[in-house]
């Protein structure tokens, strides 16, 4: 994702002695971005849920959710994009910052605009939802049971589903998603299409659904679930959605971080490292373009670097 | 969208003291495509919900509308894309003039094309699917009731939603829709791809129906919404089109005009007005530029103002 | 779709005098490219029908049948593309012929080779699906009734439609899938993406299928209904596939051939014909470019031709 | 496929005579991703499989495993993309070392690499659903049966299924999917479109598995389908999994390399073999840059190649 360089904005900006006014006017503007794309995921996204639940079979189904959030991850993409770079997830900022395409500073603000982004979008759908909340449950906001409803807004394990089990699910889940998230903003490989990123982040997004939502609803991101949790816990639903699922709710807060770091590790080893250096690169496409014609597309790669 | 950017034509039209005829045609050539376009997109999304009614099942459920007006959205922008810009929604148009990327005077041209072209496109339908309506509700053409038709041409609140709770789903539901349709437009942040605008346009309507469209069908249009409820008053269902759902008809012409102006506000606040000015962004990517191999594609979005 | 412009070809073939071997030759190369363009949309649209019906419930439902053509027609178009165009489809073949697109005398190589394909589609899903036919009816190959599997090869009209209707049901589906094509390849509109006129037509054809399928299965398409109807005539179903329906087989021969140059006529009074000269529209961009940084991709609309 | 000049790469080494370094080093690079890249389409894969059967309905039905299998066709290609052309079939790669596109002593290390990746996705995908597959089946894991469990791993045929029936199938449905890779990376005709490869490829596959899956679920990959075998073989399932549907092991792994190879000649003798030699398609846009406003689209057919 071209997002993944926006970290870079801000060092640059350091280095260059801006005043103080120029950096808080930055984190201003990286953190309105940031919240209103984590916000415009989280409605849509939320929404499908609650849509699905209330509506009793006649308003969509699982698929419904799973487009909810892909498409929503689009839209979000297309917020903030060339401002925050709208990671719209915590595991996202802090594996950026890990690899250094992010400043560490950065990382507060993105994460408190994520969590303010999450808690407002989880606000609007209640209200939105509330008639049809109520409708549905008799009014009677519960955490389990057959008229649960706080799975509307955080995600609660399968019964089945033993702790440690859950957090190696949280944690595959977003080592998959960052995986394909480095190969997807990797220049020297097969890239998302420019201007199509945010289409693709999606559809990565939809197939997690697809794939390794049922266990424990695909949380996969510690600002999408700790921030509507937090609204359940203060809206109706109680204390109760903290210690559901033998205390659920850390690991789709702590398990993301683990497996975004992970996932972005086994890209880096397998793929990333063994990139041939830019001269390399450059000499073996000159090669090509000698034997035979060489599709333009493929001259894109070379960088300005001088090799000699 | 590049649409929101067609009312100008019509301003230096004027500046350029064209004669009236120029004009009036200029009127003629919008209005056709606008009426064309918004035909187009009703009669895919109308015909999706003909089919889910009276195919009882066997012909798509749910989520066969969402893409038969997502999709219809995608094609009504390719029909009237650069002539009329394809707003198919009296809000959208609202919104553009208000925000000064329309010309008012052009506001009364696209209102009635696109009431022209939903009522053209509710009889199409209607005469489409004549034997099947008849067939699934043995020729009781009515309003509510476990065989109600009406809802295949026009919106109706589901029986829990209050209508101030209405009011407000229709407002919500409107404002992510500009609120998106701003972003997707913004040149300088992550716009949808050049020549991809009506799918991601489709999609986000996809997505609103996904998330946002059991409490009341998601019309988010007066135009959509009033056309085909003026043909079923006319072609059988009577005065109760008006009268159901307390008086419902009036919320989807009303809310959407102001949630439209308060999604593109949002957007507005929370990312336009902090974009850095033409020459600022220019500044920063030389300097990137400087440091490092800059992608070609950064540099669209540099304008050829003079910068010192 | 590009695949528009084909017919010229052959035209410029014949004004340069060439031998009538090239000719011939011309014959071959586009006649075996849609031969195989549609025999690849049959393969992929029928397969998807024969799989929904033998699998009861567990193999996919209407939807799949709408994405196994959509898509189909995008991997023929795909096949065929640059080619022959990839019509597939007699009413396009016949409306490119009328509005002087394509050359009459190059019509019945289209048509022969689109009845070809369909026909020796049919035959492949039905030796693919042969064990699965016969466990589904028990060996008993009928048109009608409960386990009628005549209507995995040709449509054939829902029990309540009668015949004028269901010739309107051909004629406006055709029409609507014309319409937009028309826009789709329109370069002074908003056309279809560079590239990616395959998918774009894809989905056209899917929405087609989700909003006006349930009277008659859609058809729309001479070619796709014929060769199939045909193949099964002979293969065991018996001469009963052309009475079924009060004799419904040439409805969807003839009226999408009625439909399709509606649709393209309805296209042109209401867009094309109102399009600027190249000269007029020439000089509003350069206006435009004058008053703002005029988005270079508009630029591309500028034909060679010279405006004084 | 840009995917498919990968081999040529290894060519071109070998005649620069590098180093037997920089061979092993080549090796490794290419085995890496493509091992990765073929994980990570059969984590998504699979993963779609044991939610949909072990979810009861509740998380997904038959299409999301084509979405699953679809999409993670799309990420593979991502991640293995422009290193080791992301093949992650066997029949493919075979194909490609018939046709000259890879050279054969490449062969081992693609297949080598798929069968791993397999393998290891298969033991994801059973770690991460197993506490889900033993609540399904109650701890007995069975081929067949009402509560079999191996079908989510590797495919198996339906009851009626004869087995040279099933054979037919894998070739037929390994021939269509070589036939449109063919297509889709011919430059001379339609491909896909510049970066959009991965989608267009994930949407083949979708397609595929929504119109010739019901037989014996869509193996069409010896890769796909032997390694989680394997894997299943040795986790609990036993030596059934090898008897399983009269020995049916062996038809996935045998008929797609048929397939595969049938698919791309039916291409080549239709399509790619009547294309016109550069020189004449040069000159045939030459004359009609002449006549008319030649798109400039157009033109990148073109190679640098010399003509008199």
């Amino acid at each position: 994702m071209h997002a993944m360089e926006q970290g870079s904005v801000q060092e640059h900006g350091r280095s260059r002695k801006l005043s103080k006014i120029w950096v808080i006017n930055e984190y201003v503007r990286v953190g309105l971005a940031e919240t209103l794309s984590t916000y415009v995921m989280m409605v849509f996204g939320l929404g499908s849920v609650a849509q699905v639940v209330t509506g009793l079979g006649a308003f969509g189904e699982y698929l419904s959710v799973n487009l909810g959030f892909g498409l929503g991850v689009t839209m979000g993409v297309h917020i903030g994009g060339r401002v925050s770079g709208a990671h719209m997830n915590a595991a996202v900022s802090f594996s950026m910052c890990l690899f250094g395409r992010l400043g560490w500073r950065m990382l507060p603000v993105y994460i408190l605009s994520q969590l303010i982004g999450s808690f407002l979008a989880a606000g609007t759908i209640y209200s939105l939802y509330y008639d049809a909340i109520y409708h549905y449950c008799g009014g009677n906001l519960t955490v389990s049971g057959p008229k649960a409803t706080a799975g509307i807004f955080a995600t609660y394990p399968a019964p089945y589903l033993s702790l440690h089990a859950g957090f190696l699910d949280q944690v595959i889940g977003t080592a998959m998603l960052l995986l394909c998230l480095m190969a997807l903003s990797d220049q020297r490989n097969q890239p998302a299409p420019s201007g199509g990123e945010p289409i693709v982040v999606g559809l990565l997004v939809l197939l997690i659904g697809v794939s390794l939502g049922s266990n424990s609803g695909y949380a996969i991101n510690p600002s999408r679930d700790l921030g509507p949790r937090i609204f359940t816990a203060i809206a109706g639903w109680g204390p109760e959605v903290f210690r559901a699922g033998n205390g659920w709710w850390w690991v789709p807060v702590l398990a993301p971080l683990v497996g975004g770091v992970t996932g972005a590790s086994v890209y880096k080893v397998f793929v990333e490292l063994h990139h041939p250096s830019p001269c390399e690169h450059r000499r073996e496409l000159e090669d090509e373009a000698e034997e035979a014609a060489v599709p333009l597309d493929m001259q894109k790669n070379l960088g300005p670097e001088v090799c000699v």
